[in-house]
């Protein structure tokens, strides 16, 4: 099941994705519609802590709305904007630093390898959607620079959580883009500021349930910039897994539904070349992952 | 004014603290008896957002209130259980390291004084009260630390703010107490992880708002622990001042109403003892911020 966050009008939606059909199927409305009112939440990152009572609710409306002849709910995939599927999450976004070996060693040389999780954050100011604008921020910094990434969205609450049991904990995944502004992220040492610039964090176009997704470690992974390909990888060249992932950052924090996690990005960012490939204005970056799907935005 | 929020049985509230009668007026059941029903809305950190309109409406209440005989919306202090006054912030604290000089030296050496502006956060779930405990978590740190700070609460969104009018867009100060694993610290490079222990950053006991503190530059800061004086400074020897913070760190990041920025501890912190005074469970930690107050927690 693919999920969306949209927008229409001055209405903000959010509700699943029928790619046959190319129709979102909008689950709060649906829920009006068949019962005269909706206690489902206005937010997607809201629904998610509804657990897996959300997720039976849903199955039942979407088994009620294959008999319905109006349906009121259903949006075309061209007639929305599509947001980020969750537009404003209620922490910051967890990133994992250094997570593929290539990329640990193009960026730090072999010293670079990490011996423990390195995390830090993105504000969630940062977090856009499929198709907005990644802003070049010119009066900034000089060296704006690409990072695909593969992203868990964990679907209940847990502390302690054990690696065998992690993905029991997981709602789904979608793509983003940990945009970075290389010399701030130098320059501040600690990499929050360079990570956070309005817009850096795109995300989406969707979240895949994990059903859908048999083994998010291994799964092939690509950046192209102008068409160009510059990362091309697979998680399982992962250096720390989900599972253990989850383990060590739940271990004294606890994990919340809707949180994000971005699990790092391999080798062939901008500053990895020589000379470096940095973004400019008019570039487009897209990153598609096998099973999830392809994320595209244009900075400018 | 002193801004607080409360739980009395199962009500969460806010409002502002009569330190001379030891009374807290809940400021939404005020409106509530006055107009019959109230707008305000549920949260503190909501209701900053509001900006001026706000801080009207509340001196307006405040005038009407005082000819009240029947004032069920005044609360006595031992009644209610005080919370941190943004118990839950929309984002990660942002939090500034090594800001003042003899703390840089004290963890770093002469090197370790920063050229630029550090910048990492707390996960929201730190956020705890004042007189809340601390954790000890023995199970996961074997070096629990303090580290006592004055932190700025944004009350105006803004981006790209010069540092001249930086202070317009501060809502007010309050406590924080920076609770720090320095193994985790250490061990996961970037700070984030070991900073977000859950309830590692107890706040309060309130807001106090910016027209009573009329130079946050030089405020005499202490923290001490059991009793014994640890930390002992003043925040007129910050490296970088609440201007240029705020100035920094809205360049290419939009700050929000509600926005916690912890300014950075002095030296003292139990790492910089020789051998090294660290928590453990019992000990009772007090932060004093002349003009703001004293934040008090035990660690258990």
């Amino acid at each position: 099941m693919k999920w969306v966050s949209f927008r229409t009008g001055k209405y903000d939606g959010y509700g699943v994705y029928d790619e046959q059909k190319q129709l979102i199927l909008d689950v709060k409305k649906m829920d009006e519609q068949r019962n005269g009112y909706s206690d489902l939440p206005e937010q997607l990152v809201e629904a998610l802590g509804l657990g897996d009572l959300f997720l039976q609710k849903v199955h039942t409306l979407l088994n009620w709305e294959q008999g319905q002849r109006n349906r009121p709910w259903a949006f075309k995939w061209e007639d929305v904007e599509l947001l980020a599927p969750i537009p404003r999450p209620l922490k910051n976004v967890i990133c994992i630093g250094k997570n593929y070996r290539d990329h640990a060693v193009e960026l730090g040389g072999k010293d670079g390898v990490p011996e423990h999780l390195i995390v830090f954050s993105k504000a969630p100011t940062t977090v856009t959607g499929h198709l907005h604008p990644i802003p070049a921020y010119t009066d900034v910094t000089e060296a704006l620079d690409y990072e695909g990434e593969l992203a868990v969205i964990i679907g209940k609450k847990g502390k302690g959580i054990q690696k065998e049991e992690a993905l029991d904990y997981v709602f789904g995944y979608t793509i983003i883009n940990d945009v970075t502004a290389r010399d701030l992220q130098k320059r501040h040492v600690q990499y929050f500021l360079g990570k956070s610039l309005d817009c850096s964090c795109p995300m989406g176009p969707w979240i895949v349930t994990k059903d859908e997704v048999p083994d998010p470690g291994n799964l092939g992974i690509e950046t192209r910039v102008n068409g160009e390909v510059r990362q091309k990888s697979n998680t399982r060249h992962f250096i720390f897994s989900i599972e253990e992932i989850i383990e060590t950052l739940s271990k004294g924090m606890t994990l919340e539904p809707g949180d994000v996690i971005a699990t790092g990005t391999p080798a062939g960012v901008g500053l990895g070349f020589q000379p470096p490939k940095l973004l400019k204005a008019g570039d487009v970056v897209e990153i598609t992952i096998e099973g999830i799907g392809t994320l595209k935005n244009q900075v400018q």
